[in-house]
This record gives C-alpha cells, structure tokens and sequence, in this order.
C-alpha cells in the first residue's frame, strides 16, 4: 500500500533554502509541481489563489509565511524587540486570506501571542510551525482511528471536497482490519478538489474509489449504493454547525432523507470564539471561477456568477462528530473543550 | 427582447437539401456549428452524443432520423409495401439511443402505426413531424402561460439543465407581465446545460440570471436568495414521479427544507405507460465523461466514474406539474389523461 503524497503535510509544505514549497494542488495530480514562495506576500497569493488547500494545511502555509515575514525584517534590522507589532501587518494579510476555517487564525494568533523578545523571533515561530506540524499530524491519526470505529465491512462511503489525512487514515486502518470499504468521492466544482485530490489519494491506498459528478450523491442514495458519509469541517460552531466545502449541507440533506449516517472529520473539534452559525463568516470568492473551467468560459455573455466557498450544515443533519479526543453528539461538541487528553 | 436561439426548434433541428442539420449543443453558446447527419445511423450517434438535448428536441431529432432512413430505403427501391416493416431496424436503433425519456419513443412509434401503404412513406413522416413541431411549440406556450400564473413580481427562481422553451416562455411573458424575475441557474455537470444552453438563453431575454456550481443550491436556500425552483421532466409517471436530468432529485430535497415550492414544468403530461418509478429506466452512460472534462482527465489513474444521466424525484417532493392543460397536483397528474382540451 503506497502512501498518498497529500497524507503528510512535510511532503507537500516544507522549506528548502529558506524558500516555502507549496506543492501545488491545482495542477495535482497531473503534475507535482513545486510553488515556490520567497516573501510573506506570495504565501499570502498561494493561499487565495488555491494553490493549497485543507483548513490545516492552510494554517501551515499562512505560518510559514509569519516566518519568512519574520526573516525579511530581520534581514532590515528592524526587529527582535516588539516582534509582534512589527509582524501585525504579515499577519493581518494572512488572516484575511481565508475567512471561513478557524484553524488558520488560531494559529497564528497563538504564534503572535507567544513571541518573546528574548530570543529570534523567526526561530520561534518555526519551532511553533514544527509543533503544530506534529500536532496535527497526531490529530489526523487520531481523529482517522475514531472514524474507523463506525466503519463495517462491506461499506460503500460517500465524501465531498478533500477531508484531508484523517479520512485517509480512516481507510487505511480499515483495511489493515480487513474490512472492505468502497469510496464515491464527489468531484467538488469549481475546484474539483474531490477529483484531483481525494479520489486519487484513495486510489493510491488501493481502496476501490467512483468519481461523481456533485449532483448524482442523491440517486447513489437512492440506489443504494452507499452507506455512510464523511466530510471534513472548515469550521466547527459549539452549538455544532459545521461550516465545509459548499455542497456538503446538499450532500447531508440527501443523507437524511435515506437515512443514513452523515459523519463529520471534526479533527481539533469546535471553534471557542463561534458560538453559532452566525458567528461563522462564509467566504464569497471570485465568480468567474464559477463561470470558467481550465480558463474556458463554460457560459455566454451577460450571464453572471456567484461562488460562496462554504455553506453550513445545520447540527440536526449531522450523526456525530469525530474529533481526536473521540466521537461527539454534534450538539454536545463544545464539550471537546471539557476533555482532558 | 431578443429570441434565444433554443427557443425554437425550427432553428436548431432541420432539414437542408434533403440533410438534417443539427446546432451542436457541445458546442453551444462559444459557438453556433452545424452538424450535417445525411444518414439515420449519424442521427442515432448524435442524439447519443448529446449533440441534440431536451426531451422534446430529442425525439423531433429521431423521427428526422427515421425520415432519412425512409428516404435511404426509397433510393434502394426496396420500400412502400410494409413500410413500417422495413423501418422496423432504424426504429429501433433509434429508440434505444437515450431510454429515460418517453416522448422519444411516443413519436416514433405514433410515426410507426400511422404508416399507410398507399402513399409515400418517407412523404408522410415528413407531415407527422411538421404537426409533431407544430404541436409540440404551442404546448411550450401553453404550459409557459399556466407557469407565469405561478410567478410573482421579484421572485428568484431556481433551474437546472436546460429545461426547454416553457421556461422561456414564462421568463418572456412575466417580462410582458411587469413582474421582474431573475433567474439561477445550475451548472448541470458533466454536460453543463445549465451554463451552455439555459443561462445563455435567459441572458438573451435580458433576464438577470446567475449561474452556480451544482452544489451551491442549498446555500442560495438557506441565504434567502431563491423564492422558487422549476425544472422540465424527461418523463413523468402517473403516480407523479419525475425523472429528470441526474440533480433534480437533490435540488428538491433542499427546496423541502427550505419549504420552497418545487414545480415541474411537465409540457405534454405523464407517460401512460410508466405507473410508476419503477417502469422509468434511468440512463447510464459512459462513466469517462464523468472523468473528464473539456478532453482533460480531471482525476488520477485508477478512479472509477459513474454516470446516471437522470435521477427520479418522488411525487411528496414535488408542489404543482405545470402542463399545456393546467398546472396539476402531482399525485393527480394521471387526470390529464381523462381532461379535454
């Protein structure tokens, strides 16, 4: 069983020579091609441009980027004492790249409030980055052996957009237990992150995986073609709406009219400071990414677009959620914050 | 107010010089090319191919395709006598192009019985189409007129594939009504008639209209942005479920929890043949045009794809099927078999 490049984040957000590489998941997986960012501003870009993806993954990036922030004002001399308020403006540019995941500023605030001026700041922040990396590459596991609980032999998993490692744990866990589970992926416009990403990682774990288009989930139900599904959250309100890749509010309604279970990756659990749904702001992007595929225009003249990124699945439509400290209730989430490890 | 193009038939399927020409629809809005099919068998791999699309489009389409199968067999001189027997291999090639759509398979078998010996035949399929067309634009009208009782001035309204000229027709005479519509479309992947066929053609009524991903429905829903949603039928049964492009089924789940109403666009009423889902056979096609797009491969190797081309969307589901008789309650469509004109 080979290892799916987008399981390890060392693989596909690293730094050589003091540059960031961001493997670019826009061109994967047709190829694996390097992005290289030398200046906080072209993390900044990377980050809303797509070129990586995964409320963690974007975390990561956005750190990286505080830190070569960091580096490009040592490199002026202007720095070490009152690192933080220098490094307000990188920080601001980055928060704002990607309103909906919590992960990325919480990150990055934690990074802020811990600079000490006694030492480099550029070394603590990537000591943090190094940290978080570990953390979350726990989590992931974690969150991955949880779900693997719910899973039976003999399953067939819808999922949407790219839940990220924990899905890929799940399921290589699941056949190292010898059950036999199948995966339909939906391929996720604009972006078809589901295509490009997640049905080729599961591929590469030699799990059976059936691309679909985002509106065939509901005559796979139907069907009976399918069993259970699992999305990842971008945000994790403690009331339990769950804010992920838009379609995924579509995908549970469908679940709930055939009765099946609608799992949510819910990895680091809920967000503290989004009590509920409109505490959660919903990225609004671009809409000629909406009218265009692979720069074509897919439409006419005088038509318009809309692209909100993200939608939210009301907590009734979810059976629970799988974080790593185990499965929740999804309106009992906030107590993931009562858990002690 | 300009006329869209795939408002009327005459425009889009015809014969030139004894050859049926056909707009691809593939190619359609980006560009307006002519495909020249002089044989039944070109005619067959059109409709296939979806150079043709829409249930009523289709089966104008096919009868064209029996014409010319007449006029080859006239050219052999072995033809008249037992006409319809002879036609008997293109009927049926024919008819198994695209099975989920029953007007298809009406005409030409009306085409088939009606048959007389004592004239020419290729002459008097000819004739059946020209009524067919005849017939087929005033029940556009028709139930375009019933589904613009149905519209309030403001209202937004929600659409998927294309689902033929009734939608113009009411978009057009709510204009004339001074009731201001706007449109949303869905994309309607793989084929994206939604963005080619549909939004194209409101713009050219110069109807505001916005076009979404497939999975961005619900969120328009939630976010108060749609008041209603009205979709064609590729076949209806007479216990009122519809089949229709694979998405329907969904979109009218997240139109029941956001209790919005759900309208049919039904032009000719149920098929008399499907009592129930049951009897509907739901198209599979070729799972690669799932994986591609515009020729490129959007997923890695070894990714399955599957292509139900339609799904079917349960009578509970459904508030009103708008037909040229009159707008009826789902669960009693089978009464506009027992009404007169």
């Amino acid at each position: 069983m080979s290892r799916p490049l987008l399981m390890d984040i060392n693989y596909t957000v690293f730094l050589r020579d003091e540059k960031l590489i961001i493997i670019d998941r826009r061109a994967f997986p047709r190829k694996v091609e390097e992005l290289l960012c030398s200046e906080c501003e072209q993390v900044a870009q990377a980050i809303e441009r797509m070129a990586v993806q995964g409320a963690g993954d974007i975390a990561i990036a956005a750190a990286y980027g505080l830190y070569l922030a960091a580096r490009e004002l040592e490199a002026k001399c202007c720095f070490r004492i009152q690192a933080s308020k220098c490094l307000e403006e990188s920080y601001q540019r980055l928060i704002n790249t990607r309103p909906t995941g919590h992960y990325l500023k919480s990150l990055l605030d934690k990074i802020m409030s811990s600079l000490d001026d006694r030492a480099d700041p550029a070394d603590q922040i990537l000591s943090i980055i190094h940290q978080a990396i570990q953390k979350q590459q726990r989590r992931s596991e974690l969150t991955g052996q949880w779900a693997e609980q719910l899973l039976q032999d003999g399953d067939t998993i819808l999922t949407h957009c790219f839940p990220g490692p924990a899905l890929l744990y799940m399921l290589k866990m699941a056949s190292s237990n010898n059950k036999r589970v199948k995966v339909i992926a939906c391929e996720t416009r604009p972006y078809l992150q589901g295509a490009r990403l997640t049905a080729p990682s599961v591929a590469a774990l030699k799990i059976p995986v059936t691309l679909i288009s985002d509106n065939m989930a509901a005559y796979c139900m139907a069907a009976g073609m399918l069993s259970k599904a699992f999305t990842a959250a971008d945000r994790i309100a403690l009331d339990g709406t769950v804010a992920n890749k838009v379609g995924t509010f579509q995908l549970a309604l469908a679940a709930q009219y055939h009765q099946l279970p609608f799992y949510i990756l819910g990895y680091s659990g809920p967000d503290r400071r989004s009590r509920h749904a409109a505490d959660i702001p919903i990225e609004i992007r671009d809409p000629r990414e909406v009218l265009s595929y692979a720069g074509q225009m897919i439409t006419g003249d005088g038509v318009q677009g809309f692209y909100p990124a993200f939608d939210l699945t009301p907590t009734e439509l979810i059976t629970a959620i799988i974080t790593d400290r185990g499965i929740f209730q999804p309106d009992l989430i906030h107590e993931y914050w009562d858990l002690l490890y």
